[in-house]
């Protein structure tokens, strides 16, 4: 199997919705650059939603424009509507990242409708996006796919339902997302095993959250059942909208310090991306920054594959 | 294979040794007492070493004393010397915790001697408590097994014959302990075969730290392989002598979370573990209590085993 990762850096879009206070374009291009630079190939780098509902994002137009000067880099952007999604087109935006909840209630909670509604939307993207000239990825992640915090445990074939129904419509790729936290590994494995049944490696990605400090110990499981795409976010920003102070996305730094050291390339120097931090510690200076690797110092056992 | 996990607390050692100032006995103990109420059945209560290296340990006789009062606890108690030995037998405690670094340079930094000369030593531990009517579980940890921060990588075939020498001379259980936290998973499941091959079920337990974050992916990998008895550290107490800061030792509550989700009973009230913070966070003010689930809350979809 495969021993190739890919991590997407998710921070300038789930970390820094979460984060207070906004970032100026040029300072978010610059964190970008330096990611990449740093060997990141995928980066999620803002959501086409309502400035009014997220202020931070209200620049994303213009940090997706910006990104795509940097040369080898997939960018990002994410969208929960038909108006995002041709906004992220217009803007250039190489992939687009589609969030639906497999909860019913979380759906109707973010969104004012369910979950089939949801899927039929996406519907309505895959279907305009086909119909344009120039050809744009679409990824849509199974959001609450381990557990929602209104409705408790989701069955694990209403998520492979889910997700079928998402590979039916013509997505071309599949997350599944532990949006409150609630995985753990056997949970992980099991719902990998139950997704994969149904749609195949039309799943690719797990994007998981640290909250109950499981998040790597649940990408090792992700690792176990085949899973070689990653969301995670620098210094682990992110949190958690229902548990204030709680812990955010699973940290970068420490995942790529995992994957490595077991043997799985990921293109990125470790030791480069912990200096990307002091961007963060300077203009995000309310933020709380996590991580092992960058607190501890990376072990001179360390021994980095080759890409 | 079996499912129940035994966790033993290494807080009021291990915690406590690295904690700036001192508490006091009557609190260390009704510390204890509140683990144990939680269905901690085992409990590193402190060490006999010389008061002047670590004074928050000069009252380890009292304290062993009156965790021996606690019905069903095994109070265990570490020594680094035959004179630490005599005097956690002399106390009363169950079992004898004896650490040997693995890494010579580590050794001989810690105790001006060598991995072989300690082995001798834990070898005139062994015959002195085994020539006493009241017998003690005599365990032998294993530190730096994972790699040391003086001599960097420590070779697996080292790792196994050290464990095979300790065997040899009667302990009567060995753990792997990563002191430094440099392990990973895949180094884990190497380790670990590598010693159970040399010893068999005479290697029982893991004692992880979180410096990298990687504590439960390790502890994850370890159950992997059959390994049923962690040390852990409720709210993370520890840190990590050699990077002020860094994460210390896995956190109880949330090693608990992850095993119960999974299906491994561990005996332990995981909402009454989480109170007992209440206590440190009022003993220990200066320290920084970690811990995922503590800070987010235990999930609704959380499911505890029967013990």
């Amino acid at each position: 199997m495969a021993k190739a990762v890919n991590i997407c850096e998710v921070g300038p879009r789930d970390g820094l919705q979460m984060a207070q206070g906004r970032m100026a374009t040029d300072t978010k291009l610059r964190w970008i650059a330096q990611l990449a630079a740093a060997g990141l190939k995928e980066i999620e780098v803002g959501s086409f939603v309502s400035p009014r509902m997220i202020p931070q994002m209200a620049d994303t137009g213009d940090v997706v424009r910006g990104a795509l000067a940097i040369e080898g880099l997939t960018v990002c952007a994410l969208a929960c509507n038909l108006k995002g999604a041709i906004a992220a087109h217009e803007a250039g935006a190489h992939v687009l990242a589609i969030p639906i909840s497999v909860s019913d209630t979380h759906s109707h909670a973010n969104v004012n409708k369910g979950t089939e509604a949801q899927v039929e939307m996406v519907r309505s993207i895959v279907d305009w996006v086909r119909a344009q000239p120039r050809p744009m990825r679409i990824d849509a992640a199974t959001a609450t796919a381990f557990g929602c915090s209104m409705e408790g445990g989701v069955p694990l074939d209403r998520v492979a339902r889910v997700a079928a129904a998402l590979a039916a419509i013509g997505v071309d790729r599949i997350a599944l997302a532990d949006t409150v936290g609630y995985a753990h590994p056997a949970l992980v494995r099991d719902t990998v095993r139950a997704v994969q049944d149904a749609i195949g490696d039309r799943l690719h990605k797990l994007h998981l959250h640290d909250t109950m400090g499981l998040g790597l110990a649940n990408a090792l499981a992700g690792l176990n059942e085949g899973i070689r795409d990653f969301d995670a976010c620098l210094a682990g920003l992110g949190g958690c909208p229902f548990a204030p102070g709680a812990s955010g996305n699973v940290v970068t730094e420490d995942l790529v310090f995992m994957l490595e050291s077991m043997g799985f390339p990921t293109g990125i120097d470790l030791q480069q991306l912990v200096g990307v931090r002091t961007l963060l510690a300077q203009s995000l200076p309310g933020e709380t920054l996590r991580g092992g690797v960058a607190m501890a110092g990376i072990p001179q056992t360390f021994q980095p594959q080759a890409a």
